[in-house]
């Protein structure tokens, strides 16, 4: 043991701190198995004192330190530089309380998004994010990456979740905020650039989140639509419709229903017959048990007789709805056939996606001829997936990610709408953000960093 | 003309410059008549060209710059130092864009609030942001002090409708991400830093804001309750029953019902009786006129039922729902006999309000006797208001203020929910913001800003 391994050991006890050839693997490569380090130390601190203690002994060592969550980040934004440190959030891991009359919950950076779902319902509350892997993402990266999810159309992404917010500095200290009120206007709301920061200005540690009531009836539909034009007034339609209950509109095109639904048979069948141009998942989620499920289905009858919608299939059970989201949401063995693939979690205005889709997708087809390129996202929210493979291999990602990136640059979009820059977006971030953006993101980092300790390496070109 | 009044005649025109005695008091004297300055300069810049322009000749003059709204600020943010340039946005007042398909609308800074209302509802959507000052408060003061008002509980603060922005930096470059999507994850989110710092960190220019479906439906009804404990039940229950469509929930204790609805008695009726604890007045906004009528009354009817209200009555004309906001809202002729009075627009925890107010009612009783005081707030988003006058004069002010913001502190609430800190409180900025937090705060400002010269002598201490 070195001794700085020693010191380590000093500040969080000697089981947790891990040092060389006795890290285990899943510190040292991401769960894609796309990005690999060889960090010198991982460390397991158990309270926010010894997650200051250990940056204040990393920067007198002159060490550098990633903050590791669930490892459920795509971009490679919690890999170590070599040699440094993992401060893993993992024993950090609480619950703190649940204050109903607040409707606030504080929380732990290690604790599990799925862990505050349930202590949330526990107590008749909503924690309104959800997203795939909410059994290991933890609400610490969920801050550090600002997750979205499918219900940002309604409640909005993890930033609009912390009401209060805890982070240990490069310097070592700590500033803390865990306010339960919704407004706070006394000085800079420094809580917001932590947000999405990917670990480069501190380390977030605890955290106080806006809960919400627990829904009681919910809809699910799944919807096909002629054109991208019927699509946006149709989604413009619910929304005016719903008043404010619906809470998911995420956009297939027909490439992807056809491959996704396609490569499902085996398991379930296609919930709607291809050949429409888009098709639509759409969830509400309101108080009124019958009410709203007659609202939802009168709205939607209403908007297949004006030619907004061309077939549609409302969940009538549990399974069924579970049959719905499955074409969306269950990717893992449907794209595997796609591998190495490559994917994209682009932003832009609603109104501009048909000509990205279009642009984007003539390029790679000239380029890659037998390429599959797969077209959906939460349109909601201006955020659209790409997904392209088969045809490209694994030495095309920088020729296809520049061709895609160009294309958002041009319609004044962002390289990523959701999971963030991490390592593997760094070169493409000044594509959709100017150069006096990028100086002041610098010029921040600078202020708050001087010594580029925290995760380096990460975020800023 | 002075030759720096000649430069910026130079930049904006010789009819957008005032220097010296040819300023009119508007740009000398705030709207409460409280903080009063003489500036050096008066300019209107009409594009963000000229806006940076400006800027950078005043760096090089070594003069400071004090951006100015709308004049409704009730904290001094908008005092220039004297000698220095009041950089007045009255003249960038367009609305540039409304995108219905994107549900967006992009504003020059200078822009009123009530333009962007109008904007929406002629293309049938919604700017949730409501306050009082709406026909002159403008869309860059609105963002630059993050406003609250009315409708938090439902659709959030300013910054909540804030996609896109733009600002002029300290060192005149222009830093401008004027998008429309919901959801951009690339780099450090600098808007939300430039929301609600008060000038002191650039100039903010143009913004995108994101619209909402304009709303069919309107309840309003104002509720008398017995506690504060039942006040909260109710707010509980009306934000579960009405499942999203609740938008405002504005508490008055006794004291704020009683006085307000006596000075009203030659306009209007009481409402509701005097006698009880706590009064509500509650808005819910939807989508289906008849349904949501019935669920509003049969919901507070269920309340009356249960306890948790001991009276109710129900708006049932537009005249009607004007004389039930106007004991909350109408307040300029009702607060002048308290003249000179001392207001707080304090935030904390809800479950914390009633210790919060008998502490500080009873301090300000036992050394004003003669004192009135009255409480109310957004207590739906933790938001709340006193006003203590007559029977303390201005000179007493600063000890009120220290009674009120220990107690504030001890709670660990905000000196400020809602107006921001400007002149009038930094110097108690630091009971609810530690110093690990202002030393953040000082790190950021000192690398946007090395000079001091964007709005000096405001936020921080």
């Amino acid at each position: 043991v070195s001794s700085i391994g020693q010191s380590l050991a000093a500040i969080v006890g000697a089981s947790n701190v891990f040092e060389g050839a006795g890290i285990e693997e899943r510190y040292r490569v991401d769960i894609m198995a796309k990005y690999v380090s060889t960090p010198g130390f991982v460390v397991r601190p158990g309270s926010t004192e010894e997650v200051a203690a250990v940056v204040k002994l990393a920067a007198q060592a002159n060490l550098s330190i990633t903050p590791l969550g669930g490892r459920t980040g795509v971009v490679g934004g919690g890999t170590a530089k070599d040699g440094a440190i993992v401060l893993s959030l993992e024993r950090m891991n609480k619950v703190l309380e649940v204050d109903a009359a607040s409707m606030t919950m504080t929380v732990e950076a290690g604790a599990t998004l799925q862990a505050t779902h349930e202590s949330a319902e526990a107590n008749g509350l909503f924690m309104p994010l959800d997203l795939g892997a909410r059994g290991s993402a933890t609400i610490g990266g969920n801050i550090a990456t600002n997750a979205g999810g499918n219900r940002v159309l309604r409640w909005g992404m993890m930033r609009d979740m912390v009401l209060g917010l805890e982070a240990v500095l490069a310097n070592g200290s700590v500033v803390s905020s865990l306010t339960k009120a919704l407004k706070d206007n006394a000085g800079y709301n420094w809580k917001h650039l932590f947000i999405g920061s990917e670990g480069t200005l501190g380390v977030i540690t605890r955290a106080v989140l806006r809960l919400r009531p627990l829904p009681v009836s919910s809809q699910t539909a799944l919807v096909a639509m002629s054109s991208f034009e019927t699509a946006t007034a149709l989604l413009r339609k619910m929304e005016a419709a719903l008043g404010g209950r619906l809470s998911s509109f995420e956009l297939m095109w027909s490439d992807f229903y056809d491959f996704s639904s396609e490569a499902q048979l085996a398991k379930r069948a296609r919930p709607l017959p291809c050949g429409h141009a888009l098709y639509a998942l759409m969830e509400s989620l309101g108080s009124e048990v019958a009410h709203d499920a007659d609202l939802f289905a009168q709205t939607l009858e209403q908007a297949m007789s004006e030619g907004l919608a061309s077939d549609v299939v409302i969940a009538q059970s549990d399974r069924e709805r579970d049959n719905l989201w499955a074409v969306r949401d269950d990717l893992t063995e449907v794209l595997r056939p796609l591998r190495p693939l490559i994917a994209y979690d682009v932003s832009m205005a609603l109104g501009d996606m048909p000509r990205f889709r279009e642009e984007t997708r003539a390029q790679i087809l000239e380029r890659f001829p037998q390429a599959t390129t797969l077209y959906y996202g939460h349109a909601g929210d201006g955020n659209l997936h790409l997904v392209v493979g088969a045809g490209t291999g694994k030495d095309q990602t920088t020729e296809v990610d520049r061709m895609v990136y160009r294309v958002v640059e041009k319609y004044r979009g962002s390289v990523s709408g959701e999971h963030g820059i991490g390592k593997g977006k760094r070169e493409y971030i000044g594509l959709t953000r100017s150069a006096q953006e990028l100086a002041l993101m610098q010029a921040i980092k600078t202020a708050l960093d001087p010594h580029n300790l925290m995760n380096p390496g990460k975020v800023l070109p």
